[in-house]
């Protein structure tokens, strides 16, 4: 028996700004998130029907657990079914595969999808340990490498096979605090140079801190309706045409090869077959730049490019709003901010406004129509690859 | 646009044995439950299109998030997309609920739920002190109070409002580690009796130790088809006629009785008019009695009796599994044990043991046809009701 599905639409987004929120807890960010996506739909709180939260590590950060029940009960939504996923940084790409299948199949006709982490006042242990916990614990965690360790690994092998240059690894964080200084809710909102990277402090050679995103904290939301109704909550209503999700091996040492992440090509090649479209179809990009080397790499395997040509896209201006392949128009997760369980959520609500025509001047990308996010977990053992269109 | 969906079959059940596991770790105890499932239902690793994961907190307790991932990789299922959901002790329910949809709707064809938690190796702070990451937080945790703290005092109001008697409050108790003396995957398969109980240390006024479950480590799989394909797997297709959640305040104090859990009332209306049943038709329950007190309230809220009335149940043996009210067939979290993410799976993996009619003997509810789970998070923020059958 093949079921049919309906097609599903965004139909409502919010986003707090990312940064240090030290007054604000996880509750609060979420309602900030959520009342500013249910204002944007123009609906109230108990039409919502079902709950999907992604969030990475409550219970490290905060020390809670039972996160999305929570959410509801703070929202005033109970009875209202509550659900968290979590998929470490991919936790948000999963939550709004989760809402999308739940509205596709018929299950719910409005469904509210957030992303969520609080990770400044740290609860117990570092951010960095508790990060960790995307790793495989057993096998790299416990014997003391950090993500960026992971990341610097994978730089160097890459730079060795390829020939990447420093200072085009650099060119990658320069372009998203360009970005960034025309988003307000970003966590960076300052330029700098090629020098600034190259000069800034060494955390795990060849990585320096402005080649790492920030440990931040915030909040997105979005809301889900079939898209027959979609016109009863917006003029402009977003269409997800396929959103795909694969999985990859926890450990770097268990890949063929460390300059690749397969989860990510996987993902890609069904969410394109899945849309019926190709590379060329896509007009803005958000990809999952936990560190520079990451945006590189995430360009070749989502096929944007060839393997091994990722650094030569930024010798000249191609990547940045008004180049031929817009990437991390927000500032990505390197200037945005990165509150690990909220990215995936936010990277949608970035596309959405893009293919809404309302970023700020300066980053939005003109007459942008199609739109792909690729939120990755860990150093690749979870990829959500999702591609949104303007409706008509 | 009303979309048809499927019916829903359970075709293959595994479980490890619930208790102290010094020497197997998160990934070895989902791979036994895991490959269990598969040998039951006669199928391969790569058969299964998606892997959702229960687990409530591994970051606590081992260091670990990124759960399902880690258990699609370890098991050798990479790309197939792995989901991990959390709720609390009722991560277990939520899982399988996730997995119904997505293949009731017709997403997948064969999807494998597991649930899972590791909770004697403590990583970081002690066990009580993760598991209080299911409460509010900020507003319960930070304060000090315990889970046998919160349902103390949910105990102590009940025998205030309706008499109920500590020597009743310990039957519960007697009764599940009589089942779980019949089941040798149980945590304790030792038979006690009202004054062990009565005797026992004191925990939190009135509760003693042996009214609480205790801190176990293991997992539960189970594998799920569309009704119309059970039979290339099973002989005996248990069907999933209901399967609802609701939510609660997770706050006690934000009650307006705490002598009920109006989410549990909620889940079941819901699953007993899905399923076009009366609490009559159940022949077998599962319920979450993380303490014996939670045992009578939820099969008060559940409808199987009048509220105030549960403790007269344990004065004969209706309860027992040769009784007209089996309840806990297994020994129940007090006696099976709580590995709190797999406990709503596990109570699954029970069901369909009783009415595929495979448990043991001294357990088997003699030719039980339907039944009923109930799988309780936090002190009732969360809660999943699902009703199974027998195929015909």
């Amino acid at each position: 028996m093949v079921l049919k599905k309906r097609d599903v639409a965004i139909v409502g987004i919010g986003s707090t700004s990312f940064g240090e929120h030290w007054e604000t807890g996880l509750k609060e960010l979420v309602a900030e998130a959520g009342f500013a996506a249910a204002d944007d739909a123009g609906i109230r709180g108990k039409d919502i029907e079902l709950v999907v939260v992604g969030n990475m590590s409550g219970g490290r950060f905060v020390g809670q657990e039972h996160v999305a029940a929570l959410m509801a009960d703070h929202l005033g939504l109970n009875p209202t079914p509550a659900v968290r996923v979590e998929a470490a940084c991919a936790s948000g790409g999963v939550a709004l595969r989760e809402g999308y299948m739940a509205v596709a199949s018929g299950f719910y006709d409005l469904v509210a999808v957030g992303g969520v982490e609080k990770m400044t006042d740290i609860y117990g242990s570092g951010a960095t340990s508790a990060l960790a916990g995307a790793m495989d614990f057993e096998w790299e965690a416990y014997f003391g490498t950090t993500f960026a360790g992971i990341y610097a690994l994978i730089a160097q092998r890459y730079m060795h096979e390829y020939g990447l240059t420093r200072e085009q690894l650099a060119k990658v964080a320069v372009k998203n605090h360009y970005h960034a200084s025309f988003n307000p809710l970003a966590h960076f909102q300052n330029r700098i140079k090629v020098e600034d990277v190259l000069t800034s402090r060494l955390v795990a050679d060849p990585l320096r801190l402005l080649d790492c995103s920030p440990i931040s904290d915030g909040a997105a939301c979005v809301l889900l309706a079939p898209a027959e109704d979609a016109r009863k909550y917006t003029d402009t209503p977003i269409i997800i045409e396929a959103t795909k999700q694969a999985s990859g091996t926890l450990s770097l040492f268990m890949r063929k090869n460390i300059c690749t992440i397969e989860a990510t090509t996987e993902a890609a090649n069904q969410a394109f077959k899945d849309a019926g479209m190709s590379r060329k179809d896509i007009d803005v990009i958000e990809v999952h730049d936990c560190f520079t080397i990451s945006e590189i790499l995430s360009l070749e395997d989502l096929g944007f490019c060839e393997k091994g040509k990722g650094g030569k896209l930024y010798d000249d201006g191609q990547t940045y709003s008004d180049g031929d392949l817009p990437v991390n128009t927000d500032g990505g997760l390197k200037a945005s901010g990165h509150p690990v369980g909220a990215t995936g959520v936010k990277q949608i609500v970035e596309l959405v406004k893009q293919l809404r025509g309302e970023a700020e001047k300066g980053r939005q990308v003109k007459g942008a129509e199609i739109g792909l996010a690729h939120n990755l977990g860990g150093s690749g053992a979870t990829v959500v690859v999702t591609i949104l269109r303007r409706g008509d």
